[in-house]
């Protein structure tokens, strides 16, 4: 089945990869940083820089012997979802102690994420309805199709 | 480092695995649909979703013989990181065209998801901050100081 969050996924790689993103988020830029943060080996690393730098997430500055890098707008467009995971790990895995605060430049906790409709009201998982969009292939057509006999079952 | 990115990608476990997540909240519930749609092998999926329901994500209802997986409501919880993955595949890996949609109850696309300050000015990945927060460890609290050394250097 296509769809954005698929693709989303397969354009990241990795789920430990979104900690690189993070870090990089955080403001670290040097190889060595990372590594130090994350605590994985070189050559892991170094495969998922290469594989940032390739999506378009991250760029390499610097010089070829110092690389730094650094997030692209596309990479700086994942701020909302590592917020929304962040967020989501405060409320449910960490009882109520945050180890990382998310602030605007004044200090300030930002709020929490929420889906809400143009008139502004909140949607939540019960709320929610999906439906095949413009890009839909066949396969996701017949996906929704068959989900919704299932309901009217 | 200790953080809620970490500990949410912990507890959901696999990239792949949020794609159970999303067709949960597509609305499938039976193994066999499960499978369908994620066309992967029985075991991975099996493990897969016993891992989300040792997780707290999805409960098992329904019978022994003809089980039906549920979304909790930390399961439902995840709907704002979903959508905000979703949006950013929309936005940067399908030409514009989405796969699928996300709407309210009456057929209207949900707003793009944005984090936001407490007086409501959008924050994007050049004005966001991070801080350690009262769950932060010794290990967490050293990197933001080294990093912040690191920026005054």
């Amino acid at each position: 089945m296509n769809c954005s969050l698929a693709r989303a996924l397969g354009a990241v790689g990795d789920w430990w990869t979104l900690l690189i993103v993070r870090d990089a988020m955080f403001g670290v830029k040097r190889f060595s940083d990372f590594q130090q943060s994350l605590g994985i080996a070189r050559n892991i690393l170094s495969a998922r820089l290469e594989r940032l730098v390739a999506a378009d997430i991250l760029s390499r500055q610097g010089t070829a012997a110092r690389p730094l890098y650094e997030l692209t707008a596309k990479g700086q467009a994942l701020l909302p979802a590592l917020v929304a995971l962040m967020q989501w790990g405060d409320a449910w895995e960490v009882n109520g102690a945050p180890p990382v605060l998310v602030t605007d430049a004044a200090g300030r906790k930002v709020k929490p994420l929420e889906v809400r409709s143009p008139s502004g009201a909140v949607i939540n998982g019960a709320t929610v309805q999906f439906s095949p969009g413009p890009g839909a292939d066949r396969r996701t057509r017949a996906f929704f199709k068959a989900l919704q006999a299932a309901k009217d079952d």
